[in-house]
């Protein structure tokens, strides 16, 4: 195979199965070529990623020796498209009786999902999270496609325990916008006490729900590694769960004048200057 | 950019776009090459995705002159995945007290789900769907994947209409398996009159499920072009469906011998003979 061939098919491979390792030698009995070959080819790859703002390759010490494509984009593209999908949502159209905003078309958008799940995993990725976990329902696209960012498992929660997935540890929480007892159930199978937990959610105004999901995890004697999340709102100001990182701030939705204020968070941010 | 860093750009950019039309001015502004170095480097890669199994890098008659890349896998290597993935389902530590087969694990990865998404693309491409439709909450790590696959949105029914989602059309329907009756919602605003939709899920039994999706569809005006499901099950052999397309079906899970008879279906294969 030429090398041009070779170069199209590995940056395809790597980019389809980022924060993953593979060996040389993987790649040399692939593409039928010897490692010195790969090398070369590996070294191209890495210097266009760079340049073209899709992310590092790095070079792991390992027998083998292995290389890992890790995402990461530009801050400034990073802010870019922060930008744009507050304005995307700020359209007054998505404006729901009773004060709502209508997130569900962005959330539940591959494209948009995709992006938001690279920014999670960026931001996470030296966290080493073996899996993220989200509750049903809305948020689990952008768990989702973190998981796919960061080559882990995904686990969900839901909202009861189904017959159909054997025993689970459940638990209530008080959910802390609407102060209503709510339920959550995970298959005991589903998680493993030493993993590294991801936490990813669409939205949180009190943070009940993300307390909810710390505690679940706890019930497993597994440890949370970070809690992310698209939006939060600025009020009430004190949420429930301390270490938390959000990409957008929704600060007030008047119905009455057709007005969104959402704001991008300065990136990256949080409590801990991650 | 000299050609080898534009092939490794080009090929993440088309590979991260699926079934998307781009022109050959928007990568000449993109990369900041004339359009005749560009041409040459979508017929490398043309070649280079056609040889590597990867799929079709098809170009499209327009004013401007454009590509669009199509996922297009040899039927081999779907099989072999196929076989495997029923392999792996096949460990009798899947089987839940009740009689149930635990698949939840496999649908929630993101290596799987993306694989599977994308099978379902290959199959339903031809029909041109506008979006897929699932209902929560199994189905969708599924019905996303697939959706991306496909390069359009992914639209979620609820088991209850919310009041975050503002109006929406709501079904009642008969559960092929449970003979309960269950509830289905979706926005007014999610789905269009003119959607091609094609609807996806992780497992049929009675079909019942599906049958209330297409209702749904039909109570917007819109089209149903396909249904896809993961898994069936071998009885009733009569679905409340008549056409869709199943990857594998279950026979039977013997959970005192501690068998499972999960078997491939013969790909590709409906009673269309898509």
């Amino acid at each position: 195979m030429r090398r041009s061939k070779r170069l199209v098919l590995l940056s395809k491979f790597l980019s389809d199965n980022p924060n993953r390792i593979f060996t040389l030698k993987f790649f040399g009995e692939k593409y039928d070529a010897a490692k010195s070959s790969i090398s070369e080819d590996l070294n191209i790859i890495k210097d266009a990623f760079y340049e073209g703002g899709e992310g590092v390759l790095e070079t792991i010490p390992c027998a083998a020796g292995g290389v890992r494509f890790r995402i990461k984009r530009p801050q400034k593209e990073i802010e870019n498209f922060l930008s744009e999908l507050c304005s995307v949502l700020s359209d007054r159209s998505r404006i729901i009786p009773g004060g709502y905003l209508y997130m569900t078309d962005i959330i539940f958008s591959p494209e948009y999902s995709s992006r938001i799940g690279e920014i999670f995993a960026q931001i996470f990725v030296e966290e080493e999270p073996s899996c993220v976990l989200t509750v049903e329902t809305k948020g689990i696209p952008l768990a989702l496609m973190t998981a796919k960012a960061l080559g882990v498992p995904l686990v969900v929660a839901r909202r009861d325990s189904r017959v159909t997935e054997g025993p689970s540890v459940n638990i209530s929480y008080v959910s802390g916008s609407s102060q209503r007892i709510q339920n959550m159930a995970l298959p005991t199978r589903a998680l493993s006490k030493n993993a590294r937990v991801l936490i990813v959610d669409d939205f949180m105004k009190g943070g009940g729900t993300a307390r909810g999901m710390m505690e679940l995890v706890r019930q497993f004697g597994a440890e949370v590694v970070g809690v992310a999340v698209l939006v939060t709102t600025a009020l009430p100001a004190e949420k429930l769960v301390k270490n938390y990182i959000s990409l957008m701030v929704l600060e007030k939705i008047d119905a009455e004048l057709g007005q969104i204020n959402l704001k991008p968070v300065k990136f990256p941010a949080n409590e801990e200057g991650i």
